[in-house]
């Protein structure tokens, strides 16, 4: 039903092809646009899903930036890219625009093979203002005029990437403008003292105030003698220094303007039409209500970060089809359930997230246990070293963070964590190929760049009851790190209610099926399809080995060794890359001691996966049931007597 | 001869074996201590090398934390910790000190499992506050009254990581004091704009006059009316925050103190005590000259930061015993000058360091072409997203960093140059074993950690011939990045002058020579160990084949099916970690497609391997020549037929 629906853009929408037809637009046609883009936005996304409140937030200033800038050629940046929405329907994208996110269809962040309208791609936050350096100054090497543009939301402005690059804008003499998206959200309500730096700002009083006060006094003074007005016109030039907001940003080198309403797309234009005389580094800081437009999404900014499923675009009511079956509770629920179970026993237990409290689901448990719940901000940097400073002083950190954000901490591991064999647990959310967001989240590098590393566990279960159990082993464990990698969405629902967490012997894995010829050796939730596969093949008089290893550091090599007996061929699956990971494991330990038995690793190719469902994409890169009947048939026929 | 000479402290060092004995003495006998702990370091270093510059330049702050706080139950967190020398030699490490950075003794940094003093193991910058706030939180969980102390230069300050933890600390209510040590200085002088900021600071200026005026004009105020008296006085208010120095870091939350003469002990002392009254975030601006009270050091801060040889304690001058025999070109040499010579053919090449111009060697550029260099700070994340910009506007960047440091740029790694196929080039200085800066500073890990990524190139040239050849083939690749590593140190001098460098085939290993039975492959310069081994074996009769492999990815599979189908076992070999490597890539290929030929991988072992000399180290880990003529022998007493 929902799916009949369909989004219509309005008739001054209609007409907008490219940027082009942006640029002729009179000023009052701005504000026609930027409603009708809103409204498009809305409709498109109660009908699709998506992301959504950051997009309806900057819609104003998507319009007021193609109107002004002459896109492509000077160059927008999009920090993140959940803001994008507007600039991709403004940029040839409308009509497809119903494929976002879709298998196939647009990706829900910028991207350069996309268009060349998106001059950088996007997914983890804070790299707009070091890329958008970078292209100016090689627009300066190259002798062009263009002008760069970077936009990036407050949150993203936390994190240690955009200060560096604000270090480095700010001492350089190139011509770059950041507008500084201040809607004091990230997908979680923002934190730091930057929040509230920005918060003083933009707040009814002190800064204003004490500035027309101030004012107001040197009045006084210039109307007084020589020496006073002296004085005086000193004293201004110091206020405007100091007592202006945007001192902060005028310490690392840029001339700060602002803060300017967001949601008056004449305004901005004019006022964007101001910065591009002025040269060298500035930021603009705009102010903008995530959401807004949408009465739901404004007040419960959170939840209306992104929708999964289509809903009323007026009340925001689901029409999401009901399932007849009851839904099934997600690895996230489990995560948090079962760290609030263990940090009641335990009081030495803390939660760490950088700005992922939700998507993490640690929320649960910073509401429960406010005073043992950290939420770092888009800093996973320093969330990991500020867990390896709490290990030190005898506390349990458990760091719930994306797969792919461990990418970003991965120096503080080695250095802080590993190197020290402190205790410090990761939890490793959206292992794996997480679905609609596409390349930039997939988990796929965690297994390889972490089992590289000394003194650290890394264990994946195969579902939520093997979640729990080694949440309760890492959590009885002090010789170093441990990792728990684990897959976004829904569980096996295997769990009985009741069901107590289990110590897991560390670096053991289990026998599920003894077969004949093949072995499969599965590590994670992807051994699932490795069950299903294995019964297809027993219906069909086909025994093949089944072994759930658990961890792939250290790696059971007394199972293997028996495996490698018993077994000509391994199969080892993965739901990560196939380099390096635990099919590599394997094969490095069989190519050693049992050379003669053949290891045949399957996992995600090494190269680039786009976006869909993960069932789409396990499919696509074969790592699904029907992959390992394949395979297992290839090895058999390959095996077999010729006759 | 150098040997011989002695560093004998002066005679109240000589009594102090804890910082008990220091919290004993007066406040005047402060000022002898510095003065001979001083002395001891210079002579100390003198004699045996080692870092210097910074510690000297906190030798007052050292005294004074020591006999102000309650260490070790107070917790000092050094950053970097080069500077932690004063700190090792009045914990109880005094008399051990010549060991320093020796194999076996005592390591460079600071490190927890010497001393219970050593708070936090360190050896990458900026690491200190996070650190810091973790162990106060861990505090405040614990319900204790400790203090804690993190201690961060300037330089340090400009990293992401430490912004990151700023934030966080400013807005969180712990108890914590952070003490800027600032000397303008990291290895190389510091760049961006919160350098400038600090500089505006303590020079002379324009902070202090301007307050100065207003206060004047206050006081004429405060004489006036009742209304008037009001304002003024709320404007001294805004005063306080606005034009006192610090508004940075009050706009980060922190409580602002000094900026105060680091060399003063007494004064710092005194200050210091005072802090400990100050609850919460708090900040104190410590001003010190790097290499303080050694003439040289002073002058040439960049060449003091560390000394490798002997030299006379009051000239300088060096009393390294002058080798007879040339002294071989350093890869950092070749690669200098590599990149210069394609610099000047391509306009479009620029260099990028992350504050390591003299380290990587990247400074000779800097100085010949400076429009074209870039010097970023201690900002990996920054230097690699920035590099990814300017290669979107057709520059073509290289990025000079260590391999150890590759890890703070990870994440831009993977998300903003591979996932979008940007050519940059990242040239991996001190991959392998480094040396005296043991684990922190090891570069281990890449070829794992980069090898797993998609649109990669990973190369490691066997001599820097080779380096050459790979640097000018990286400069005519633009399908993605492209990585080559290279150890720190002496070359194998085997260049002949005048060669231009060549292009290689991407992917292509070549046969150094074959052999019987067993064949070596290896990767990167630890090929030349291999070559003595060959040779040493072939004396015997015994003949091995070697291949030098050249590239992991793409991995050269032709050859290695050749080299299959000839050879019985395959011998791999690596200065790298042996888990996810070459080695490992390699057994990926052989356990799928020929079963039957064992490999065995030979590399640094999964554990953290401490610091000495690179040639102790190789023998240590056992990939030095000795090590593969035991690998092949006892290969070939496992496959010898039994009689």
């Amino acid at each position: 039903m929902a799916e009949e629906r369909v989004a219509t853009p309005g008739p001054l929408l209609a007409t907008i092809n490219s940027p082009v037809d942006i640029r002729r637009l009179k000023s009052e046609q701005l504000v026609d646009l930027s409603f009708e883009l809103r409204d498009y936005i809305i409709d498109i996304v109660a009908i699709h899903g998506g992301h959504f409140g950051a997009s309806l937030g900057v819609v104003e200033l998507t319009v007021a930036l193609h109107h002004v800038f002459n896109t492509p050629d000077d160059l927008l940046v999009w920090d993140v890219g959940h803001q994008a929405y507007g600039h991709k329907i403004l940029t040839g994208r409308r009509d497809n625009f119903h494929t976002n996110r879709k298998y196939g269809g647009l990706s829900g962040f910028p991207k350069r093979s996309e268009s060349p309208y998106d001059t950088f791609g996007v997914g983890h936050s804070s790299t707009s203002i070091s890329a958008a350096l970078g292209m100016a100054v090689g627009r300066d090497h190259n002798k062009e005029e263009k002008q760069v543009v970077a936009i990036i939301g407050d949150g993203s402005m936390s994190a240690g990437l955009a200060f560096e690059a604000m270090n480095n804008a700010g001492a350089m003499n190139s011509n770059i403008l950041v507008i500084l998206n201040d809607n004091r959200m990230s997908i979680d309500p923002n934190v730091g003292a930057l929040n509230e730096y920005l918060a003083d700002i933009t707040s009814s009083g002190t800064f204003n105030k004490i500035r027309d006060e101030v004012y107001d006094l040197l009045g006084h003074f210039k109307a007084a003698g020589d020496k006073m007005r002296k004085v005086a016109s000193r004293l201004e030039a110091a206020m405007t220094t100091a007592l202006t907001p945007g001192s902060l940003f005028r310490a690392l080198g840029f001339k700060y303007y602002g803060p300017v309403d967001g949601h008056n797309v004449r305004n901005l234009a004019k006022t964007l039409q101001d910065m591009k005389r002025i040269p060298g580094p500035k930021l603009l800081h705009v102010v903008t209500v995530k959401g807004k437009g949408f009465a739901p999404a404004e007040k419960d900014q959170v939840k209306w970060h992104a929708s999964g499923s289509p809903f009323d675009k007026l009340s925001g009511a689901s029409l999401a089809v009901k399932s007849t079956k009851p839904s099934l509770p997600k690895y996230q629920d489990i995560f948090a359930d079962t760290l609030i179970e263990l940090a009641e026993a335990d009081k030495k237990i803390v939660g760490i997230t950088a700005a992922m409290p939700s998507g993490t689901g640690l929320l649960k448990m910073m509401k429960q246990m406010p005073e043992r719940t950290y939420d770092v901000g888009i800093a996973e940097q320093h969330g990991v070293t500020f867990a390896a400073g709490l290990a030190t002083q005898g506390i349990k950190p458990f760091v719930a963070i994306y797969s792919t954000f461990m990418q970003r901490g991965y120096d503080q591991l080695v250095h802080d964590v590993c190197i020290q064999k402190l205790p410090v647990v990761f939890c490793m959310d959206r292992a794996g190929l997480v679905g609609a967001d596409g390349p930039t989240h997939h988990g796929l590098y965690d297994i390889s760049f972490l089992r590289c590393i000394p003194n650290i566990v890394v264990s994946a279960p195969m579902n939520e009851i093997e979640l729990r159990d080694m949440m309760y082993t890492a959590s009885h464990y002090s010789d170093g790190a441990f990792s728990i990698r684990y897959p976004r969405g829904s569980t096996e629902n295997f769990l009985p209610a009741e069901q107590k967490p289990r110590l897991l012997e560390i670096g053991k894995g289990e026998c599920l099926r003894e077969g004949d010829h093949i072995a499969v050796l599965s590590f994670g939730t992807i051994g699932n399809q490795v069950v299903k596969a294995v019964d297809a093949m027993l219906a069909e008089g086909i025994a093949i080995g089944h072994y759930n290893m658990r961890f792939v550091k250290p790696l059971d090599t007394d199972l293997i060794d028996l495996i490698a007996t018993k077994y000509g061929t391994v199969i080892t699956i993965e739901d990560g890359t196939k380099i390096g990971g635990f099919g590599s494991a394997v094969a490095e330990y069989i190519s050693e001691n049992h050379p003669g038995v053949r290891v045949k690793i399957m996992g995600v190719p090494d190269r680039i996966v786009e976006h869909g469902t993960q069932d789409e994409l396990y499919r696509e890169v074969g790592i699904d049931s029907q992959a390992v009947v394949e395979a297992v048939r290839s090895v058999l026929e390959l095996t077999a007597p010729k006759v």
